[in-house]
């Protein structure tokens, strides 16, 4: 069985600047090791919230090698290794499993739009150049392309291709991958406010960055799908509904942000163009924050 | 508590016509007594799948009082009143609340866009002049007018408008919904293959025509939520997802219609400019239908 | 050739109603005159303008015969007669011809949405039965249905459906009717806002309602194309365009009905749940047409 | 006056590479070269069609110096510098100021949707660095950010943002640009399909890479609509149009090198993931070119 490593919450962690905009990898290293103790079952850096493209190819290095330091075996780790071109994800992804991660996430990104074809053949040219399992990302708010599930089924028949993770916000597309795809194929959700409802249509896992603030609540509504107990779910879902809407809506990185000043904690500073949330737009998620208590 | 009326599965009759084209009343009837046998909690006439808005006026009012009979008061009946004109909304408003229906379905039905004004307008001129509940019907594929949340709870003040039908396929309404309309408001889902997202996310009903073919396998959807068995229910949707995807895409009064002849009932003819499935699309039905079995 | 009868400035009517709703032939007549006498090339009752959906069977006939009364064949009429049943729309269509139209529009309405080879054996049915030219008219925000390009190609095969109007305000669709159909079938613009570059892209001609308050611009935009003099056209065309928004951005019935009254002529009253422009709106549409003098 | 520097057909080369993916100096030079000498107003290295994203730094330099040198003055370069991160937009901007460039091109690219506000300080931060005019460019399609014409206005009142790009395909963008945007602000047309109506809509100049396979009726489109001459237009441009079509479709890295091939001329290599039009593609493309002869 090939995708018994990741379950659950998986927990995204940001990548905190200095006021010169550099990264910050003390900091960061700070804040993954609040995501590792919260329970969480994997940490996912380089992704979205990573702010990944906007790194540099030595910042992405950095990154993940400061994250297996931290780490310490304690957590399976999925690095983001995306890139416009297929040459430079290679690269990313072969320093990944050299450093140790436990798999690799490859979202398609794409300026000029990619046909199946292409699609098919860079994450085939990834999938040679390295022996850790690939999960493939379909968000086509971010990445610019949208993989229809019958690209999603072509890519799966690539060997190490052996997880999706799905951030269309479209229930019916969790649907059709769990009715379709064999079953040792895992699907993952990535759209927070769809929690609820992907559990509920199978979804193995939730890749999320709302751990960083309420790692409590992410975590009891999967327990409660584990304990098939929907009247729970629901109940812990709707609780945190507004905070998770709250992030989607003022973009993650910006957003946990703010959250980790509101709560107290350190989280440095924003690579331009991204800019803080206004003060208005922080009085509002103090307000949401506030209701969780 | 106003909404105890309808709950589970609203079961939606097609309008069968003879060879002419003419409303075929005695036909009608007896596909009505299955659905009402087959266990769903109430019925609803001259829903979208009742072709309403190809019907004239007097045939609306014959399709009326023959639903209202045949039930005998064995299950609450909701009828279709939605007219482009508020004038027309009221007469057929009050002919139904006359005739004994437990409430009236409106959807804004527009040539015309509607500003929500209007809209607020047209949904309170009708509630006036009648004295049953109203269930407001947001489907802007067919009527071709979005209600946003903030309207629907615009709506919801009018006395008796105490329901929201919602097909829009968007999950995230029903969120909005069950959040932040008052407690006694119910919600009831109108896309079908939404509907184990729309209960998980705590629908009080499923507005459906599937029943019309298969009333066990939607009856124990709602079954297993009622028993808070997500696993249950889980399964059971997925067996049922295909046909439900079919008999949407397809159009449900022609699709209803397919599967009652490949189940040996007679269901009669359509109107025009409506036409049968093609051969093809028969074949696929078939497939869809023995998987079932 | 048989598209001769049309072309340039095709005048809509509004239908206005007295206090009560009900039409108001007298007031009809007199509005439909300054638009024969305005200059315009054709008059086209019941269109979407002349909320011809909103109205009965009887106000429809009325509408008709008031308009080959009052026009005594000064100007070709081109009579609306799209239903969501193909019987109506035939019977629509025959009355229309008896009474003297020189063609007829038809939208393909509907409520649930029609397969291409369901529009195809619509209009052939109604064509069938007359012997006038129909034009096809394409508008997916009122009708609700988007005929492709490839569909309107199908029904220009029918013999006499020879003219076809667009309303998707794309501009890639004229270029797609110019080049693909055959030389005698003329195309029409239906999109306001789109004039210019309709009439750029080799329009035979442009339905609209903005002749009720402009009709000298709309005629200049017209003569200037005819004058092959684009910087004419092109002044003459900015100078309108605001007006031209906004009475489409506010929804032709109401707008038009506004701007009549701010120019001093009596408009009569709309049909709920279609209701007046606000104060402000009203405010707003003085500025636009103060700045026009 | 300050946007005399640009105007007619902006011509966009490709950017070649060797079988081994390397960006080929020599070959683009050629390539230039035959567009300085097409008679178009001006050369735009590093755009879209020059996959400026997916070249590394060291790269985009090399493209630059080299089309300045090549161009010896003989038409104004316009030089893509885009980047997600403002930091690197700006060392690009002042890179391709100090080799030469007339003017930038940047489009706000986008991983995280930007507020209008990040995009402003992003625009402004590069403004201050250089003293060479800036076209802000939108494209949501490949960039990610659809900026309003809003928007746009407020980056013209940054000083040295003289010119827009305009890339939505949507002509009525352009009439706002037109109307609302002061006298000395150009917009550019970047949408081919949209040629005909942006010129006739008071576009200055238009985006593209069709010259490098068809300059001539490029350039005689712009002089017929420089001689007021709507019918000339209209007919030159209902001549390139599927040629238009075609290569915005397949993605114009891939169709102007296989269009050039189909023409004898040598293209070289693409870059990974983007691969060579198909065979089939290549037929229809060929029959496409043939129809100009």
């Amino acid at each position: 069985m090939k995708n018994n490593l990741f379950k659950g919450i998986i927990a995204y962690p940001i990548t905190p600047f200095d006021q010169n905009e550099k990264v910050d990898i003390t900091l960061y290293k700070k804040l993954l090791e609040r995501l590792i103790v919260s329970g969480c079952h994997a940490v996912a850096p380089l992704g979205s919230t990573g702010v990944m493209p906007y790194l540099s190819d030595e910042e992405k290095e950095a990154i993940t090698i400061a994250t297996i330091e931290q780490v310490r075996g304690r957590v399976p780790v999925l690095v983001g290794v995306s890139n416009l071109t297929t040459e430079k994800t290679i690269y990313h992804a072969k320093f990944a499993e050299k450093a140790g991660a436990a798999a690799v996430m490859i979202i398609p990104m794409s300026y000029w739009k990619l046909t199946d074809d292409e699609i098919v053949q860079h994450f085939d040219a990834v999938a040679k150049q390295i022996s850790i399992p690939i999960m493939a990302y379909n968000n086509p708010a971010t990445g610019g392309v949208d993989m229809s599930p019958v690209l999603l089924k072509r890519l799966l028949e690539i060997a190490n291709v052996t997880m999706i993770k799905e951030s269309t916000g479209d229930v019916q597309r969790m649907h059709y991958l769990k009715r379709e795809l064999r079953d040792d194929v895992a699907f993952f959700n990535g759209s927070n406010p769809l929690a609820l409802a992907a559990f509920s249509a199978g979804a193995t896992g939730w890749c999320t960055a709302a751990p960083n603030l309420i790692p409590k609540l992410n975590l009891d509504l999967y327990h409660a799908i584990e304990n098939n107990d929907l009247e729970a779910a629901q109940k812990v879902f709707y609780k945190q509904l507004n905070l998770l809407k709250f992030i989607v809506n003022k973009g993650l990185p910006r957003a946990i942000k703010a959250g980790l000043e509101i709560q107290g904690i350190e989280s440095g500073f924003l690579r331009s163009p991204l800019k803080p949330l206004t003060a208005n737009e922080i009085e509002e998620f103090k307000l949401i924050l506030k209701e969780l208590e």
